[in-house]
């Protein structure tokens, strides 16, 4: 049975809420998901949280339910508590109704199999979590393998990244390098590294791309270090037709991968 | 001279301060646009802020000083204060250095002309003014018209949209229409609309597009209508090829965009 809580002075409710925070997601190797959408996303691919903690009622969705139910058999700490708490847990006014801390995955490069996927995408210093769970969910509609962060990232588990995958953090995998670790390990197997840049005259929709590709974008204002770009097989350029120089970086990097799996569509 | 202001009560600060609610903003016509890079852009396109508020100090940059004292030279109500200050009228911490309040432009369809660019962007109950601020700024970067937000969307001009448009809120034309008014407008004139879908089995890359073509994008959680669909010239899907349904409305809007322009490229 769940346990009923009531109080914000609970340790789970402490522990929930402090995973919130970068370091103690770091301490404790998990990260929050929260809403039914995401929880159940979560499931269908075999992955139940360790803890729990939803408002009961008779509002509560009987998937929430479930779901609470499948990760108590399976040893989750789960609890049932109030709109008021989970509010002070999200700091929210409106809450969703569920939320659950997931184990976060090894994302070692050693752990990722480039043979797995055609496409990955590479992304170097992103600061916006946002822009990160963006990729993640594009990743996932063009079947990309997974999401490699160079350097410096916002953290891809972070609430506003895992919310804004829609369920991708689950279905994509994520690795964390640094840029000499990711070229040696790149280099070690077979793989095209495109990187998208403004100091190029290869327009995107020219070359051919080669699977496993590599699809490099860079940190929001800056792009890419012209050192690092020096090192990709290719560099392209989307054209810009107004005033502005560069795109929303998850937006540059949908537009790129559409248009290589487009590419591909009929060989 | 600018106004030296070192008071919170101060009448000026109050009402930029005020400009990031929506009923402010309506009610003043005005907008908030925040940062040097965004200013100058405003500026490179000929438009001044009616009010702007900077910290004084050595760090101050150049470009922000001309500015202030174009404005002023208009007529501008401008005003020298601190950090401190902006940083309560922003809330955060670390606030830009400069903020400029703007003329909010006419938003009514009728001030559209659909000639003068062969691509219009229309979002349908867009609620994150993130993906309005990220449309604009994809619309720019593919010589868009302008974005058309049908019934109850997010403020374009919130502060949020504004920051996101990266400047293209001063380029993009905007305007605020029902459905029915917007098909009524549309329909007077020629123009391809084409809804984005998951309800048809069109593949995205396979239609010719027409010019002007007006690309449809529904709201982030349920997208169109099926009324809505009914009324498209055309219904395209861009293949799903993972777990998930449905792609960010702002990352949809761009992909599709930049296929339909590389369409049109060899014409």
């Amino acid at each position: 049975m769940p346990r009923q809580i009531t109080g914000f002075s609970n340790d789970t409710v402490k522990r929930l809420r402090a995973l919130r925070d970068k370091k103690a997601r770091r301490a404790e190797g998990l990260f929050l998901a929260e809403g039914l959408r995401i929880l159940a996303e979560a499931r269908d691919v075999g992955r139940l949280p360790e803890i729990v903690a939803y408002a009961a009622g008779p509002g509560l969705h009987p998937l929430a339910a479930e779901i609470a139910a499948e990760a108590e058999a399976a040893g989750a700490d789960v609890i049932e508590t109030t709109v008021e708490i989970l509010a002070k847990m999200s700091g929210k006014d409106n809450p969703q109704a569920i939320l659950g801390a997931y184990r976060q995955p090894d994302t070692a490069l050693s752990a990722i199999d480039r043979a797995v996927a055609p496409l990955w995408l590479v992304g170097e210093r992103l600061r916006d979590p946002g822009n990160i769970g963006t990729m993640l969910r594009t990743g996932d509609a063009v079947a990309a393998g997974g999401l490699i962060l160079i350097d410096d990232c916002a953290d891809p588990f972070s609430v506003e990244a895992v919310r804004a995958s829609m369920g991708a953090i689950f279905t994509q995998k994520v690795a964390l390098a640094s840029w000499d670790e990711f070229i040696a390990w790149l280099r070690a197997g077979p793989g095209q590294l495109v990187g998208t840049s403004l100091q190029t005259d290869h327009d995107y929709l020219d070359p051919s791309y080669a699977a496993p590709c590599f699809l490099l974008v860079g940190n929001e204002s800056q792009g890419l270090p012209e050192a690092y770009e020096a090192q990709c097989d290719l560099l392209v350029k989307m054209p810009m037709l107004g005033r502005a120089d560069s795109l929303n970086a998850a937006v540059a990097a949908a537009v790129m991968a559409f248009h290589i799996r487009a590419s591909w569509r009929n060989r």
